[in-house]
């Protein structure tokens, strides 16, 4: 019988925001994949390794697959992370593959997976926290009430459509191109906040357009609301 | 010194979708309220039961706010509930608010807290795993990659820009508009999954328009997405 290959989302940074399944999959398996070159230094591990004190015994399996615009060699990579996967799989070894936040958002991990089930192996998604909510959380205000749309935009620089949309919005994957994000936001008269890296140590929350610095970092998550009274 | 209300997600159904952090808060505090007429009928309660056995020898706190279209009425109910909570927050016991799925989005509870706030209380959110990304997770399929743009809509028969902008959705609050819903996603030449009731018995999944029965129930989340070829 071969193993089964776990996608898990660890959640966005604290690790109290780890499930009950994600952490009960670590503790009963023995191959944990992660996504970097060097395992303990991944931030899912940093994660993981606070909740789950056994993730330091186990044997980590390192899936690199750095982000690449040339598209033939991102689908080697992925390749390459498949089969080394699939090592463990037909030993009949289950894989738990760590991830940040949800691995159905975003998720790089859904690359590896996909080849996986298309050889034949079972294959499982196990929800995470995603950085969205963690950040409306860490805000203490709601992400949409009644019935507001909801727009997750990746890149938003680069879309045609922008905020133009009625409803609130989350924007990721901002943070190369923030000036030029700025001027959208600020054109958009929306209410905006920006949370970095949330949850961890370094996380820091600006409440205005103006308080974003130009340099925000990769993990910047900001999230623009249409302006209304509370209830 | 007074307590501290926690908005506390419980997620989507699944026991094991639980954080640390609220099994945590509810095995740590006394007083966890719920939101129903009868505490241990809801269905936040049941979840959190399986997960927290302790959960049964506490102070329930029954908080009732029907949906109403009365504004007025609902006002008042959200008062009524602010003001229950506050009873044991001026006493200096911390309130366990558990509500479905994230508290972020589309909750109830968000009403309760503002009003808890203004009153000059310590308020704090807790994230729990959506619907829609435990929907996506029980499908076995990303919600987003790469840039897709990510659009939540709840009621979407009543709204206007409806399946336009580009990216993959997520339909919320359609139970009662199945028939109109059906027609639209339809006409979207989307690929559509339904899931019903998810990570609970009842779960049920439907994999195209078709499928899908026009009595479909409420707690019932449509994905669509743009067809494409996977990586």
């Amino acid at each position: 019988m071969t193993g089964i290959l776990y996608g898990t989302g660890v959640g966005p940074g604290d690790p109290e925001l780890m499930t009950l399944k994600a952490v009960r999959l670590v503790k009963e398996n023995e191959v944990i994949a992660l996504p970097g070159a060097d395992p303990k230094a991944t931030v899912a591990y940093q994660i993981a390794l606070q909740a789950v004190p056994e993730l330091a015994e186990k044997t980590l399996v390192a899936v690199d697959m750095p982000m690449t615009h040339n598209k033939e060699e991102m689908n080697r990579k992925h390749d390459a992370a498949a089969a080394l996967v699939e090592e463990y799989l037909k030993k009949g070894q289950n894989v738990v593959f760590l991830t940040l936040g949800d691995p159905t958002i975003y998720s790089t991990y859904v690359y590896v997976q996909k080849r996986v089930a298309a050889h034949g192996y079972p294959t499982e998604l196990v929800s995470g926290i995603t950085s969205f909510c963690a950040a409306a959380a860490r805000t203490n205000t709601p992400l949409v009430e009644w019935d507001e749309q909801l727009h997750v935009l990746p890149a938003v620089h680069r879309l045609e459509n922008r905020l133009e949309a009625p409803g609130n919005y989350v924007l990721m994957k901002s943070g190369r191109k923030m000036s030029q994000v700025k001027e959208i936001l600020a054109a958009s008269g929306k209410e905006v906040v920006m949370v970095e890296n949330c949850g961890m140590e370094s996380e820091h929350v600006y409440r205005s357009v103006e308080e974003i610095p130009d340099d925000a970092g990769y993990y910047s998550l900001i999230i623009a609301k249409e302006p209304h009274g509370g209830l």
